[in-house]
């Protein structure tokens, strides 16, 4: 094998894969990367047996061939050389020769063939979407997703069709994040649940363009497609919840605030409510809302903390207590400079949604009951 | 005690005072930042038993008075407040009240009597030179303080006047780096050894300005003072090397190269010989000078590494090893393009400098042997 890449390009494909590369393995091979050439095209494949990355660049190919390298040197070297053309070859002794201008590396390989093959896709269902949307879809979901393992259906994000639209729904048992986008093209339905790990790769992956993705379903697999790039992930099994049904379809008392204003106070705050040393005991920040006010506070052994600044309120006065975290987090996936928060009881869930809402994101929360 | 301070400058003095605060330690007073009133001015104290920190600003003080607040929340409360006028109280519950518009924090505090006194300084000595040329001499030989704590006289830098001139050196066996500066100003002769972490700390605080900063020497204490702000610091014990002599006056081989390239040649060749498995084995980096090139190689079971360019030779032909993070290290202190290299044989010290030398930086390196 001898090709002859730019360094951009090389760059661009192997900071895409090395995202797929196992960090703890007993495996080797799967700390390394494919490198496979086809005509005048080089391909870069990682593979953990969960998540598969492809990515293919154009080069000059002097004589086919492949090999694997581990991922975290080659990667290294490549960055490190200037920006230039760069020769690599798999010399007679099997080792990978990097050439560019005075630099000269030699690297140990593996064999090609002892790369596990990534799984095929028989596609059953398929959809495609601008890259930006679904980056967009991902990171106003992706935080509410359960780090439990004890519950791995949780772990994942639904990625549901119906109806003309899609649905990206991630829970934790404490809030819920369920981000909806209108298809402009007739799909037929799925539902399948994505885990957590691939979509925060295929976050970083893709680009805030308008250039599609294509997202197929096989039986156990799920593909995304992207102009020289292939991510395969392994489905989570399992029931979802059934998320329409737990949204409230009413609110009892509902305020607009400022958004940063709010994110801001409830950040001090969580300043005194997470610094007790009592790990084990959550000390919730308390919401009061009267006619046109609302106070945050937090009494712990660290402290008091109370924010009190005018908004506008609607219906009942209201005392509810909730974990700040869960609060900031979707503050903080919001992008308008207005939230609606609609609370129902001091013991069932709030909606937080942007007053400039067309319905497409609904942030669900579970109050906790304060212990005065 | 009430005061009523600006955010900026609270800011600042506990920005400043924070890195003395303990962070491992048994005694929680120790954690507290000291807040004590005097005349229409602030002070905030910290001091971890070996490094003190002061800070002084002007305030609107409404009642005078002291007392000890957790640095950590105290500090992250203020930093996170909004920028204008803060209130702070110490009220007859002897919680510390902090007001700021619609924010209320009331935090714990411990009292002043119980905050240890800092050393007093008996001056004996002292030199002031200006902070900008302070923090060019910290930068310059700080990386090579000894991180062993079995030899603690080299755990510091030492600080010598001698001759008007201020030199300051740190060596830790495998290195040393030596940053003199001529004195406009007639001073006794002195000489101590700061430590490292007390330098690491002055560097943060003290600002890349021509404004004066008076290094005062007592029995077992420095200080370091400068306008609102004083640092005191325990002096380390025991006999520091006897630098002048340990430094080669000739060389046998003397090369001049672009500083960037160099570094970007070692910073490449460090992949390989970094990334050996045998973590116990060191695998020296090969420099080889011949006429006009020189060739920067390692070789180790993760691969093979050579860098090879043209560069400006005198004297012999040579072969030597070295560890290249020390290399690394003195080429990014240097500010220059471009850097001679002294080489004596393959196993005396070689010296590193800038080219446009006025000898007033010297970093000295002990070679390795290469093991072939």
């Amino acid at each position: 094998m001898k090709i002859i890449c730019d360094k951009t390009n090389l760059l661009k494909a192997i900071n895409s894969v090395v995202k797929g590369v196992s960090s703890k393995t007993t495996m080797p091979i799967l700390e390394g990367i494919l490198i496979q050439t086809k005509d005048n095209k080089v391909k870069f494949t990682t593979y953990d047996m969960e998540l598969g990355i492809e990515y293919v660049i154009d080069c000059e190919v002097i004589e086919q061939g492949s090999t694997v390298v581990t991922a975290t040197v080659f990667s290294e070297i490549i960055r490190k050389l200037p920006d230039t053309d760069i020769s690599i070859t798999l010399d007679e002794k099997e080792l990978l020769v990097i050439e560019c201008e005075g630099s000269l590396y030699k690297l140990a390989t593996m064999k090609a063939e002892e790369f596990p093959d990534l799984p095929t896709i028989d596609e059953e269902n398929s959809v495609e979407i601008d890259q930006k949307s679904l980056k967009d879809m991902i990171r106003k979901t992706i935080f509410a997703v359960s780090t439990e393992a004890h519950r791995p259906i949780f772990t994942g994000c639904l990625f549901e069709v119906k109806d003309n639209q899609i649905n990206v729904v991630a829970v934790d048992g404490y809030r819920l994040g369920w981000k909806k986008k209108y298809l402009d093209q007739s799909t037929s339905d799925f539902k399948v649940v994505i885990p957590g790990k691939t979509l925060n790769e295929v976050n970083k992956i893709i680009l805030d363009t308008t250039d599609n993705i294509k997202i197929s379903i096989a039986k156990n697999q799920g593909l995304f497609e992207m102009e020289n790039c292939k991510i395969v992930t392994r489905l989570l099994e399992g029931e979802f919840l059934d998320y329409e049904k737990v949204i409230p379809k009413n609110w009892e008392t509902r305020i607009r605030v400022n958004k940063k204003e709010m994110q801001e106070c409830f950040e001090r705050v969580s300043l005194i409510s997470m610094s007790t040393l009592e790990k084990e005991r959550k000390y919730p920040v308390k919401v009061t809302i009267e006619i046109g006010k609302i106070v945050i506070s937090c009494k712990n052994q660290a402290g008091d903390a109370k924010e009190e600044f005018m908004i506008t309120t609607e219906g009942k006065n209201l005392e509810v207590g909730f974990n700040p975290k869960y609060f900031l987090d979707a503050l903080k996936a919001i992008d308008d400079e207005e939230v609606f928060v609609e609370f129902g009881s001091s013991l069932s869930p709030s909606i937080i949604k942007s007053v400039e809402d067309t319905g497409d994101y609904v942030y669900m929360i579970l109050p906790i009951r304060i212990q005065e």
